[in-house]
């Protein structure tokens, strides 16, 4: 069986736990800290990051998000993902990009640094001024999403796609640690909230990080 | 005729130009220089990011170098440079994302910033110990590199492929900054050095970024 190497906020590995939830494709989870840097993890992905996917009876190990997500896109037939004509293809790619870079740079590593590592791993208190400028520019990207679902019917045209699960993986952490503000963006809230109620989400919605309480109405998808 | 709008120290958009002069696509360079945030860039990319690649007269607009490669893999057959098997491709994938994450977070990034951005838009001296560190980190870069030459023909396996291409682009603006040490890297040279000699990539070791000095032996590949 297949088994994900990841840690419950991990945005990277929830797109990667979407995509195998929605292309039917069984697996485990195999707890995994990253900034702990142990040998073992090294050994297994010298970049030191998770997501790693690993099939050990097949001697699969796949590393990096996009790069297994493509794998998966070209192994399994079922619920494609990035889908559609070459161009419309490249309109998901660029659009995981930039949940996956711009908005985890601006908007999820911050709130992770500040609102996980500092509290789990250096007992060190938040920043107010990083998590503020962190939620302004989730703002913006929510600004853009709504500009996108006013003009299309899912974030990169007229089918579901890749696109939606890596936005929806990094918000949902965002989300978690508490910086997403959905007031002036009902586009954007009325997307997400379908994203919520899919059964690929259900997992993600009710696992817990150990010491960071689940905020109200995180998990819920009429909220 | 395809447009890329690019600058010519914009690491992804070396890659994107490899890609294609080895797949014998035509294109034209526009220059774009991100950091200036103008209006009719944002209005093209909302990232405000360089390469966009253009083809105005069919309204293509491409972007994301990743985009760019897979959807340039995905319309033109000659030179494949994501091949062989899934999970030979996701070996491809992994490591460009390794050289275009990693190894531009660790190093082609702070060198631009010191070397470049610095010099030419902050006018304001380069940071010694900022250097110092990204070219400690690029010699674990070479280190890993020496490795996968021990271990496999190209950095991929058995065949050349966009690793090869992601990977030297990031080392060759690396190098124009002064930031590459080759000592004690032999079979990373020695790949190099090859990389260096193809077709492709004579138009970009013959191009300059004004104001800033070409390095000796930058461009030979005897060098
Ligand atoms: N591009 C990679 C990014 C993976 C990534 O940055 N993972 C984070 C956890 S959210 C990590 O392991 N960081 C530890 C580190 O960079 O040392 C992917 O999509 O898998
Ligand atoms: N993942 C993107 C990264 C592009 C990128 O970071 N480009 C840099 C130039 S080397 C840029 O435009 N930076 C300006 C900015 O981030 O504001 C790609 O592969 O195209």
């Amino acid at each position: 069986m297949w088994q994900l190497h990841c840690f419950p906020l991990c945005p990277f590995s929830r797109k990667v736990r979407l995509a195998l939830a929605e292309k039917g494709i069984q697996f485990e989870l195999q707890r995994e800290n990253p900034w702990e840097g142990t040998d073992a993890f090294y050994a297994l992905n010298p970049a030191g990051r998770t997501p790693v996917l690993r099939e050990p009876d097949k001697r699969i190990t796949l590393i990096d998000s996009q790069a297994i997500c493509e794998y998966l896109e070209e192994t399994v037939d079922k619920s494609p993902l990035i889908l559609g004509t070459a161009a419309g293809r490249a309109e998901i790619r660029r659009l995981v990009a930039l949940f996956d870079e711009q908005f985890f740079d601006e908007v999820t590593h911050p709130m992770l640094n500040e609102r996980m590592k500092k509290r789990l791993v250096l007992r060190s208190p938040p920043d107010s001024k990083t998590l503020r400028e962190a939620m302004r520019l989730a703002h913006e990207h929510l600004d853009y999403i709504d500009w996108l679902i006013d003009n299309r019917r899912w974030l990169a045209g007229a089918q579901m796609s890749l696109a939606d699960f890596a936005a929806a993986a990094q918000i949902s952490v965002a989300d978690y640690l508490g910086g997403i503000d959905w007031s002036g963006h009902e586009e954007a809230h009325a997307w997400y909230r379908v994203m919520k109620s899919r059964p690929s989400f259900r997992p993600l919605l009710n696992e817990k990080m150990e010491g960071i309480p689940v905020p109200a109405g995180y998990a819920d998808p009429n909220s």
